[in-house]
């Protein structure tokens, strides 16, 4: 092996322990730290975070990278360590090309950022936010010439998040999905036939919430050797490694689907990262790859496979034993058409398969309006309501349910909302691949044997790591582009019936 | 203010952050951490320690020194700034002396010989553990002559952790307590009369165990608000800051007491670390002084208050109310001589107050012995023996209840022993300047009202901070050196009592 190859791994190493590290420190102050500590843990958050950015520009990596570079042309690199240098390469120049002082300022107005939208959306005042937004725009703007100046801004934006994509690639497909959902929303709202949701409200016991999820966590594949479930204020997927992956979720006492199906959610990411290849070693090529791929894999299991008919059968008889007061009067069918329900509402984290896509292309418009000069912040409370009742029907009636209500824009997070749409796609493409290879599949999830849809997802999926873009993927995988036509006949087909529509 | 020292503040300030950082793995790791993490834990560890290291002994901080002392000559420094530059090149020249070959070899050493030890415990076979013994004890001679040359290398060792402290201040102490203890334990052996302690046995609800801990704990005062209390295989105190303090115990379904007095221990520690003069900075001046020190602070709560007559008095209503079946035949006094029981045994971390120094005694003439040369290794067994039956009365069965259960000297730590019976010394001194100093003490805790006592130790002790010697506090809080006398008198007042000798 090439003695710069190794100086490069052994860099990158430190660099992914010390991330491993942190990881642990984020995870700790959501779900542990005491809170009179907060200000404690963000000086030491500062002094791990001001050496992983020591160690992620030394120049000596730089020169590393640069020989290797020269190495590379002469000589035919495995693919394992073509992706290494070209990820460490690109993460190099990521953070070497951007001025100190812009990242001081970013970091700066992210910090205090949040806390202004905090406000504001308490107060449903948008004009106190506006300047916010207006600064991180120019600041992004700025950023995106820095790192990635052949791309356009909010092209370089979106590549932060999910690399390789572009709005020439996602305007078509969110083009397409108005166009099938609109009328589908519609179509739904238009019916007189509503599924019975009633008995999903009532009281469920936090215990029994708790070992219900614990248990079908269990059942799907998550290892627990590996692995913790914890609460927190805000669900997520952490920890420091595939050999320590933390999910968490909240338990609210009137309703367990929330809770529950977080927990298969978290699972999903949680099964991703667990199947990393990190035996490799810790370096680019065993990460996850994009936003996108990571939320194919959450929702692959919370939609694909949890919200199915065929789950829902399988398990209802154990939501009925833990549960008994409140699902007496029902059977696995309606209890299927209550979790499936299609309502136009304000807010999309808590918004339905159907609908979700459009909460997520209207932030993608107005995102790329505000890139390319089209639309100005002070505009947007405007355009944001009226956009609402063009895809929806609705309009909201305050800001904090509008414009204000995501925290993203807060912490200068532009580009990131495609993500959860791509993943809805890639999540259904998936699975449509796994339906043709493995047809007992449905018959599979109602006897629960998760095991073959685990090990299809770690084989096709999680093993390559970042080897792969994913548009490579979706092409190993399912022999074809991502292709939204899957994901709007799957909505059809299921809505359709779940309505009695057909 | 100088630059140079502000610049000298600037490396402490990171290397405290990035130790309180590594507390925090090292407590996530014995709580939470879940079992297949250890191998990739261990690497994020190595990492940071190495970087620890690299700050530690950054040749820019001992220039940065270098300067200070010079300048120190030149100017009078405050009190403060005195001891950070002082402390600051100790652990600079204790870092840097040791040649790194040695510090190696010794890590190595330290992480194999624990795995040998509880092997060799296990299979009660001392012969398997003595070559780890020997090399140790070469190892830590050439460590001792490396960084602190000027002292005896047993000396040396005591110093690392008992700063100051060495064989000439501690043999006559020693001497003194086998002169007065030993006759005492014979008497009470003696004696026809026992406590009667079966009624400590018996079944106790984990839970309920718990809720007593966290409200005792919380009684005393430890701050909830910036620490937490969880389970361990074993307890200790933990955390990254003072404002993030974190205890462990462990609950046994069979007794209460155990797990009641490892929480008081722990939040004795804890109060004193909450009591840091952190405001001042993340510095050493406002760290905790040496072990012994520490070990007062936890040995204060668990004997001098919560073993006392007047702290049963307080809560038998509330032990009995928790636990009705078990203490319905038992009143305060007599649950009082329960908790006060002596008796030789062979496990010193299960011993009580009388016969835990000889315990201690027995380990520091074993440690002094094979320092000097005048013991082998091979003889340990028969020497232990030995001293067990000349000042316990009793001779361990096997090595594994002998010489072989510490797990100290598996890890290389020599002179670690003493610090518990100095601990215990300082705290029934402190104790008694209390009780000069606050008469109404003894009421106070039979009143429950426990914060005068805190904050005279906040305010004596905690607040100092790493300001003052072991030696130079003592002074100060008690008006006079550490005199073994109270401990004496304090162990023949109340055993008498306990045992109706008087």
């Amino acid at each position: 092996m090439n003695q710069q190859y190794i100086d490069l791994v052994q860099r990158l190493e430190e660099i992914s322990h010390l991330s491993g590290v942190m990881s642990t420190l984020s995870w700790d102050q959501e779900v542990m730290m005491p809170i009179g500590a907060s200000e404690s843990r963000a000086k030491q958050i500062a002094t791990l975070a001001g050496i992983i950015h020591e160690r992620a520009t030394d120049p000596a990596l730089g020169d590393c990278l640069a020989t290797l570079q020269e190495v590379s042309k002469a000589r035919a690199w495995g693919v394992t360590e073509q992706c290494n240098i070209h990820e460490a390469l690109r993460n190099y120049e990521m953070e070497t090309r951007v001025p100190k002082r812009l990242v001081q300022e970013i970091a700066e107005l992210s910090s205090r950022g949040q806390g202004i939208w905090v406000a504001a959306r308490q107060d449903n005042k948008f004009s106190d936010f506006a300047p916010v937004l207006k600064r991180f725009l120019s600041l992004k703007i700025e950023w995106a010439q820095c790192v990635l100046p052949n791309l356009l801004p909010y092209d370089a934006n979106i590549d932060l998040y999910e690399r390789g994509t572009t709005m020439a690639m996602l305007t078509p497909i969110f083009e397409c999905l108005k166009l099938e959902l609109i009328p589908l929303i519609n179509t739904i709202r238009s019916y007189s036939y509503q599924p019975d949701t009633v008995f999903l409200q009532g009281k469920f016991e936090k215990k029994k919430q708790e070992t219900l999820a614990r248990k079908i966590s269990r059942d799907i594949g998550f290892d627990f050797d590996r692995g913790r479930m914890d609460e927190s204020v805000h669900p997520f997927c952490g920890g420091s490694h595939p050999t320590d992956v933390r999910i968490t979720t909240r338990y609210a006492n009137s309703n367990f689907i929330e809770s529950l199906y977080s927990v298969i959610h978290e699972t999903g990411h949680a099964l991703y990262e667990q199947g990393r290849p990190y035996h490799l070693g810790d370096f680019p090529v065993t990460e996850s790859s994009t936003m996108a791929i990571h939320e194919s894999q959450s929702l692959f299991w919370e939609r694909m496979v949890a919200q199915s008919k065929f789950f829902c059968v399988h398990y209802f008889d154990l939501f009925y034993k833990t549960f008994p007061e409140n699902l007496q009067s029902v059977n696995a069918e309606e209890f299927y058409r209550a979790i499936n329900t299609c309502k136009p509402d304000f807010i999309r984290v808590e918004a339905d398969e159907v609908t979700y896509p459009l909460h997520v292309i209207l932030r993608y418009e107005i995102e790329r309006g505000l890139f390319d000069g089209s639309m100005a912040v002070e505009d947007l409370p405007e355009i944001w309501n009226e956009l609402m009742q063009q895809y929806l029907g609705i309009k909201p009636p305050t800001d904090t349910l509008g414009v204000l209500q995501d925290s993203h824009w807060g912490g200068g997070a532009f580009g990131y909302f495609p993500s959860y749409t791509l993943g809805a796609l890639y999540a259904c493409q998936f699975y449509q691949a796994l339906l043709k290879e493995q047809p007992d599949t449905e018959r599979n999830i109602a006897i629960g044997n998760f095991s073959p849809i685990k090990q299809w997802l770690n084989e096709k999926i999680h093993r390559h790591g970042k080897l792969y873009s994913p548009q490579e993927l979706i092409q190993k995988v399912t022999g074809e582009s991502l292709n939204p036509d899957y994901f709007i006949a799957y909505l059809k087909k299921k809505y359709h019936e779940v309505y009695q529509l057909a």
